[in-house]
């Protein structure tokens, strides 16, 4: 067993994943000759809407709960899917929920916001504001129930923290799993990179447990070297808590691409709009405008351009709950 | 290995379905002391928004693509889970899928109707018509086809047909391998009776594999007697494909409520409403209106009532796409 298994086995963790997700071919895509093409489907982590921060709540709620914290503070734009995902696991957890948002009431509930509603979540609109200023008033307002006795825990950053990375870390070691069940061997794995929480715990996870993996992230908000900062400094904290460091640098233990992000986070590009409707009219699933289509985009890219080999999969981080906003 | 396992292992059948959906415990419900309450996630069948259909669909478009058929139509209302299910598997399969609704086409693309126009599908819009008509509308349609030399298959009465319900019978196999593995025995399946296609598979399923759980229907649509009716009618066409027949009635193999159904198909009760958010805010999973609601208000009165012992499930259909236009 790996030092990071052992740590990852003992370390405080609350069950909200349905898992393995799976891990299945890809319908289309039939021009790429040098091996199969595989979806993993983290959409289908079987809380709320679904999607890839259900893991790293697993590892930050495990710590709130540790801690005794019973209300949990979430900060993000009006149809994050953090957000959401965040009050549904509160839910199953029995723990109350609180959401800040910049931005302003809308006034039909749509997409994430109507699931908040059904999740009878209490939110925070602060109207057009910057994340800045968002982030300071949830901690201004843990602050205030702490002052009143009530132990509160702030999910910060998205989610992107080293404990939160450590979501992905486990992931790693699942699909190692399956891989090896399935007979797969050295596929390389598509997944996207925003603030680089996902990407993170991938590349630490796969070079601490052996490097089973080659790891291509595709960036759909900043240029690779602000992309790659930030990874590293997740990777940092990380290791803080785990006590395991990587013997690698980011840029030797993994590929990062800003070639598909376009204007950046959220900003659709013709190819990710055109990629939203082929990918669904191929496979039969959907993938939405900011995390996904971009990461497709590229991967289909490097397919065609023949910058790899062997069986390559693309990471389905979700996002359903937002599609229903994005038209 | 029991007869009918024998007929599903050779019968024509398409893959769709991410096998097996999870079965898991639900966190409230903690009055009940007679055993633990699970669910099973027919809502993450991995194929479009996923939902119970897509079990149907299998066996449906496996005698489609078995009969060398390249065009499929199904029909309809404007929110109908099995037209943006069908329209997925298709796309999934390389069929071409043609969808017939009585309704008008909505301004605004909401719920399964923006899935329906990302899958790219066509889409016909009789206006307001009874189903009849919409029927009569979709057969002629297909002989337009037939006669143009394009092999073209009608998945009918909402796919619920003796081959559709084969479907769940397969589920019932799924399910107690689930239950052996887990070490779950004498559970009660509480799932919904629209047109009676679920309840049909899931009877006829659970005879033929030794009965290994009860069964309890909750209508949400039509009176105890034509329920009954309809799911009778369902298992007839079932043996005569299967040529395998049932030994006990219906109303000895299964109990059926319909003291839960309110004014009927798509009418909510004030009990359903409340449920919708009560789930969500229990569990982090969402239910919809029309199918899950209703059942899942039926299983807790069985519960808190105490008519039933023994550990008991909540077989969730599906219908997420559908959400976002019930509000």
């Amino acid at each position: 067993m790996y030092p990071i298994e052992e740590f990852l086995n003992r370390t405080e963790r609350v069950h909200l994943l349905m898992a393995p997700t799976p891990l299945h071919t890809l319908a289309g895509f039939s021009e790429y000759e040098e091996g199969k093409i595989y979806i993993k489907r983290d959409d289908m982590t079987g809380i709320g809407p679904g999607g890839n921060k259900v893991r790293s709540l697993e590892y930050i709620l495990g710590e709130a709960v540790n801690q005794g914290c019973c209300k949990i503070l979430t900060a993000g734009p009006v149809q994050s899917n953090l957000c959401t995902l965040t009050a549904a696991a509160c839910a199953r957890l029995g723990l109350d929920c609180e959401l800040v948002h910049n931005g302003r009431e809308p006034e039909k509930k749509e997409g994430n916001l109507l699931l908040n509603y059904i999740l009878g979540v209490k939110s925070h609109f602060l109207g057009d504001c910057s994340s800045e200023e968002r982030n300071a008033y949830t901690e201004s307002l843990a602050k205030t129930y702490e002052q009143k006795g009530i132990s509160t825990y702030v999910v910060r950053n998205g989610a992107t923290t080293g404990r939160g990375a450590l979501g992905y870390t486990a992931a790693i070691r699942e699909m190692k799993k399956q891989c090896e069940e399935m007979g797969i061997e050295n596929m390389t794995i598509f997944a996207p990179g925003g603030n680089g929480g996902v990407a993170a715990g991938l590349i630490y996870g796969n070079e601490l447990l052996g490097s089973p993996f080659h790891i291509v992230i595709i960036s759909v908000e900043d240029k690779k070297e602000i992309l790659t900062a930030h990874i590293r400094d997740t990777i940092r904290e990380t290791e803080a808590i785990t006590g395991i460091k990587m013997k690698t640098t980011v840029e030797e233990a993994a590929e990062i691409s800003d070639q598909y992000r376009g204007s950046g986070w959220g900003i659709d590009t013709a190819e990710s709009i055109e990629e939203i409707f082929a990918f669904a009219r191929t496979e039969g699933i959907f993938i939405e405008n900011v995390y996904n289509s971009k990461v497709v985009v590229g991967m289909k890219d490097w397919m065609r351009s023949k910058r790899i080999k062997g069986p390559v999969c693309y990471l389905h981080t979700g996002g359903f709950g937002s599609l229903f906003a994005q038209y």
